[in-house]
């Protein structure tokens, strides 16, 4: 076996890609930057090296492909994002480029047979973090990017239409980087947990087995703001009070349920005076679940609920949709390889969903798509806390290696008939 | 029985004072304002037109003094305050001193003996609005006067002193104000109830019990911030969830006891993004009781409440006290004429604390109090909405007006004896 997959190998490229941030106390790589493109030129190199060839497409996505045994075959696709948040971790989106690239790497020092191309893709933008709009890179990818986003401008006022010219790139042909389906025959993504599940549990790795779909709501009750002396609680119809109830319902039917999560991330209480009965509360709802039919179940219960809360204290509560998105199963097939090539390496298998979202909802849209989880530290992400070991970084590179070498595509019945 | 006590006649000087403002579009007259000495100088004319001598103390209070049977003898005290918050009612504050000052109209039309002197007053400053510190007329007068505060400075940049000074009073001889305790056989405050109470039970007035003392709280929860879409419920450890306990609790344990309020006004979320867990939480807490031990317990009941909830869900909890004030009591031979002049009226008899603050808690350094509420729309106040009808104007100075004409000043035990 050829070092390609050597934990401190993969480390030095992650730490080598950090230094290419847009500030020198705090790594952000933003889309279609210098740095971007730094990002991009680094990679290719990586890949070329690993002996593939390499272009970049008309979003920004760098793309390393890995003929097999004959060229033009239908394509593994391999991959993750190059693009960070503010003040980001190194792990989030490279670590499954680089493990990527040094699985191809590991497979053509092993020269064998293939019955299928390979290709790598560098995603462009995953975060949103310039822009506010999130999967450029693999929306234009999938076919699926929306053109009307071209008009958004970043902080400094700049278009993304004028950043892709800038880059070198033309908004126009943004098309051309759409691929077919027949193109690929699955996607695989390694990424961090960016979550406590296999860290909790000893595991180095997981296989995932959907993105989980979100519903977002934006909740406002009105009650009758009062005096905090003078009016008794009897006659009280405090609208914080009731946010409260909800609160504890919200937590307790998400609690009820493996999988499911339901957060509150914000509330404010008006007129939020220390001495005045909260005439308005406004908070959010966060519910995720990896199975879209439960998700809209434990949404009618909480809605239901809140509505009971609401008419048992005299407030008025409205509720209202500020994000809606589908669960992206994992193909079971696809998981199934990757669950042998867990336990071929020896390893407790563990699935679990992934609550965070990642590229594989944008290629979801033109291939089946599955994940591998590789455990990070605390479970922290989105944050230059965010930490793994070598030891973990070459174990899941050890696991993709495994399914790639497996690999068996999937006949599909149209493919199957004559 | 002269015409003094008429409702209408009571609500047009109330109108009348409600023109003295320092905007044209809201009620705001703050202390030491040029509309404060506009409103001394009106209230002063009608003192006189009473039958009473005039005077203005060292802080800005105008006083107006009745004489009994003989010169010099102690003084029955009455009154309320004529500052106002920023878009004020008309009544809060003003409605006691009109009322008063129309029950020595209606006493001197009378000329009946009287074994005692009264004097009305209208305090200078009791809602804080300028400088930030309360009843600051009613502490001049009670000799309570915290020197210290004449260095605050409104929001103009001007100091209290400064203020006094343009105002045509000396800071230095602020002590000049203050009254002996033998100059008083009590203080009988009339206000609006500024509450629901009354209302609610188709009252017009009400006899006081006490002026609850007030524990404010400032609570600050730490727990741990996470991904609301990737940490299980079961690994939460979630600030505002236990805050929203905290709150219930708040609410369950003053609705379990008459008379007790707990009112959490703010709250905020920390980090504060809708797709994170929140890691901090920090609330306010305003509780209120007419009787101070009642108060400590439900504090203390609360507190250890607060513990368990923080120690069940691994969180942190620092309540730290940000106010204590403790309760007056209004003396029961006081209220008991009170009450019985309420009765003498043919009217039902209704016992309530006071949630809100008042003077009597500064003059109660140096005089027995008790206080009349008088039902307001709705039970709001410090707002332009605050409203009362002319017949529970009347009703309100007939009470007070059968109380000073019945009253019979205590018979202290040091008196008593040669």
């Amino acid at each position: 076996m050829s070092n390609a997959l050597d934990g401190a190998g993969l480390m030095a490229r992650l730490d080598q890609l950090a230094q290419l941030s847009e500030r020198p106390d705090a790594l952000v790589r933003r889309f279609l930057t210098p740095e971007h493109a730094r990002a991009n030129a680094l990679v290719a190199e990586w890949m070329r090296a690993a002996g593939m060839s390499t272009r970049t497409d008309a979003i920004g996505n760098v793309i390393g492909r890995y003929e097999g045994d004959a060229p033009g075959l239908p394509a593994l696709l391999l991959g993750s994002h190059l693009d960070t948040v503010v003040d980001a971790g190194r792990y989030d989106g490279m670590l499954g480029v680089v493990s990527s690239i040094a699985c191809v790497a590991d497979l053509a020092a092993r020269n064998a047979p293939q019955p299928f191309a390979i290709e790598v893709v560098g995603f462009a933008d995953e975060e949103g973090t310039r822009f506010g709009a999130t999967l450029l890179g693999s929306r234009a990818l999938a076919g699926t990017f929306d053109p009307t986003v071209l008009g958004r401008t970043d902080p400094d006022g700049v278009s993304m239409a004028e950043a892709l010219v800038r880059f070198g790139l033309d908004p126009a042909r943004i098309p051309t980087a759409a691929r077919r389906r027949e193109d690929f025959l699955g996607y695989v993504e390694l990424h961090i947990e960016q979550g406590p599940v296999l860290e909790a549990e000893g595991l180095a790795v997981g296989c995932v087995t959907a993105i989980s779909g979100a519903t977002r709501l934006a909740v406002e009750i009105e009650g009758m703001a009062g005096h905090a002396g003078t009016v008794p609680m009897a006659g009280r119809r405090d609208a914080l009070a009731a946010a409260a109830e909800c609160m504890l319902l919200i937590e307790r039917r998400a609690a009820a349920e493996p999988e499911l999560v339901g957060t509150v991330g914000r509330i404010e209480a008006g007129p939020g005076a220390i001495n005045v009965v909260p005439g308005l509360a406004r908070f959010t709802v966060d519910l995720r679940a990896p199975a879209d039919e439960r998700r809209a179940v434990a949404l009618a219960d909480l809605l239901a609920g809140f509505d009971e809360i609401a008419r048992r204290r005299g407030v008025t509560l409205a509720a209202s949709k500020t994000h809606d998105a589908a669960s992206t199963p994992c193909a079971p097939w696809l998981a199934d390889q990757i669950r042998d090539a867990i336990e071929g390496e020896a390893l407790s298998l563990r699935s679990l969903p992934s609550g965070a979202g990642h590229d594989g909802m944008a290629v979801g849209a033109i291939a089946e798509i599955a994940m591998i989880f590789v455990r990070c530290k605390g479970g922290i992400s989105h944050n230059p806390a965010e930490a793994i070991t070598a030891e973990d970084a070459e174990t899941g590179a050890r696991v993709l290696a495994r399914f790639i070498r497996n690999f068996t595509p999937r006949i599909s019945p149209s493919r199957s008939r004559p």
